[in-house]
């Protein structure tokens, strides 16, 4: 694999009020392009702090991304260090410089002089520019006896197009290969029992690194290899032995999109009560552009007299088991599936926390009713202290009941 | 401000499949004790690699972090490294290792040789374990002549409990300094606005850093001062140019909590009926802790049907103005009020996007109503043509409404 080094400038991103998001899409798309980050640096906007960081590059790195400082503020120093460190003439681009300011004047607008360092580009033979589609600082590619160089803006859409369209082809071009990445997604399983399933295939793939990425809401199964039939192979033989029970779809695939599809496909539409989760089970629904043509609509039954008045839950269900039952989400579904007429009715009923926890009945108590008509699947959850998890994972589990049933029905 | 090095190490964040959330916790919770993080280097779980790191580290670092690679699996070569380098003998801590594998025996496992090296410690007096109060993997601090070293897991639990009770009252002790670090929260008004609004104020606050940090639902004020006075000042004069219509809190304030404390106060019941978020108002409103003591449920009527049928919207009112009308969000409103019998009431009626956009009605079109007794206010916004964006945005001035109107009432 080439390997290739980064440096990220900016003084936000050591102060932590920036998450470095950047290096992470940049580690994913070389990886598939046949290299990898083998050194990320991240500086200070600093000419002191930049130049120990150039001299600080790794010889076995071939290639140099350098993200940040690119603007046009007191603060953008990027370029000017660049330049004077690898002992390049900076040349003004008249021709870029009318461009930039006469687009300006479109808009009623004067550019100010700041702005001129955007027009600056590397002495003939030394380098090129890396156009850019969406902003007005264009990238830097230095060609440099050992190492070439590119230099992008930080702001996210500029540098994955620059990225895109100079950068990985040129990675391309060098490498010549292709990795293949595949992930597998999971849920309802642990990460230990995945591991006791799989270990076998993981020990004898070949050329092929698999490797498990626990979440609160499931666990991906990461699968890397230089050849795409080991890859195939390897993900075929886990798809087998851990079933569509568990595996919901791959790479970036969603379970409400996937459950959206399946919905579709059988022409079935959906209702939803929900009491704990307060409307999240009815957003991740709505996520899926055109899921008004199965999800009707639903309740957030939060109040045990919205649970009587609007969806028919008995009040003597209520006083006898209390809200959180499995009797009292039964009725949740039902009481929703004949207001709106829906085909299938999903319910959620529990005691999110971090108050109201009884000894009987203790934060993370949580039922889920899955109804159609004359099929009825609860279960009975017990989760975490958290607020929040709670809320994701009961939607998670509610999503992979329906999968679940329409898989088997 | 004392200078740190950082060093995290893991093949994961460098392909990019894990986002290094720890560093930037690491970053925030330094700049509090007067030290930041003044270069960041991350590298593979390999001896060369991490050995090249250490060989790096710039001499004007006092003090430097280190986290990942800690475990007992054959990855976890960071303790094995970190004593060969700085020329300490490891001795084994038999203590120790009986308190891990009496542990294990209780639950009835035994402990595996392969984690012997977690009762590692330095030779005595070149350095101290750092407790671990979460799992097994204990730290380590070494004394260098030139700096101190901190070396820590990845697991962001176990980082962040040793940073709060070794490293950074080792750091506080260094600097003896603090400082002020808060943020002003606001939303409905833009970066752009906001600077010439406060623009004079940052350029005439001594010692103080004051920057905007933009968001799709608002932009996060953040003010930086040594000085406890100055700090207070700025902000101050902040809160009194901008203004409560669009301040809504400070530090790790949520909109939502700040309504629900709003509601609380005023001893007030609020529902929602949801149509293009689809209950992510809900879902936002209940992630406050004891909500259901003014939130009474809502409904996510995201078909016509329900509309008519649950919340009393006229069918001849859909007709002659379509879903995304303001005359439908004020029966939507309406009619959730008066069945669940609450004090207010919010409704959200919009084209999500990316499909069902039309000339007239484009994605993006959104109307919001608040109703509260005979007080009526519906909003129409044009937003953008992402559906996530468009939702999360809707929702936001949904609550931004309620809390104008409380303030105002």
């Amino acid at each position: 694999m080439l390997k290739v080094g980064l440096v990220t400038i900016g003084n936000e991103l050591l102060s932590g009020f920036t998450v470095d998001t950047n290096s992470s899409w940049i580690g994913q798309s070389l990886i598939e392009s046949g290299a990898r980050i083998s050194w990320h640096l991240t500086v200070r906007d600093d000419f002191d702090q930049i130049k120990i960081a150039l001299d600080s590059v790794p010889k076995y790195c071939k290639a140099l991304l350098i993200t940040g400082g690119l603007g046009p503020t007191h603060d953008d120093i990027t370029q000017e260090t660049i330049f004077e460190y690898y002992g390049i003439k900076p040349v003004f681009d008249e021709e870029y410089w009318k461009l930039l300011t006469s687009k300006m004047k479109l808009r009623g607008r004067t550019l100010p002089n700041i702005n001129k360092n955007q027009a600056i580009v590397p002495e003939t033979g030394k380098g090129n520019v890396i156009p850019n589609k969406i902003g007005s600082a264009r990238g830097i590619h230095i060609f440099n006896n050992d190492i070439d160089v590119f230099v992008m803006p930080g702001v996210p859409k500029e540098m994955k197009n620059m990225m895109k369209h100079t950068v990985l082809p040129w990675i391309y071009n060098k490498t010549n290969s292709k990795i293949y990445v595949n992930t597998i997604r999971t849920t309802g399983i642990m990460e230990s029992s995945l591991a006791e399933k799989v270990g076998d295939i993981i020990q004898s793939s070949e050329n092929t690194e698999i490797a498990f990425l626990p979440q609160f809401t499931g666990v991906d199964i990461r699968i890397i290899s230089s050849d795409r039939v080991n890859m195939e192979k390897a993900q075929k033989s886990i798809n087998k032995r851990v079933g569509k029970k568990y595996i919901y779809g791959t790479d970036s695939d969603s379970l409400e999109n996937v459950v959206g599809q399946m919905l579709l496909e059988r022409n079935l539409t959906l209702s939803t009560a929900e009491s704990c989760t307060g409307g999240l089970l009815g957003h991740r629904l709505t996520n899926t552009p055109g899921s008004s043509s199965y999800y009707l609509g639903g309740v957030n039954s939060y109040s045990n007299e919205m649970k009587i008045n609007v969806i028919n839950v008995k009040k003597t269900t209520l006083d006898k088991y209390g809200a959180v039952s499995k009797e009292v989400s039964i009725e949740m579904s039902r009481g929703v599936r004949d207001l709106l007429k829906s085909d299938l009715a999903l319910s959620i009923t529990g005691v999110a926390g971090p108050g109201g926890g009884t000894k009987k009945k203790p934060v993370g108590l949580v039922y889920i009713t899955l109804i159609h008509n004359e099929v009825l699947k609860t279960k009975e959850f017990i989760f975490f202290k958290d607020r929040l998890i709670n809320k994701k994972l009961s939607s998670q589990v509610a999503l992979n009941m329906i999968r679940n049933y329409l898989l088997n029905d």
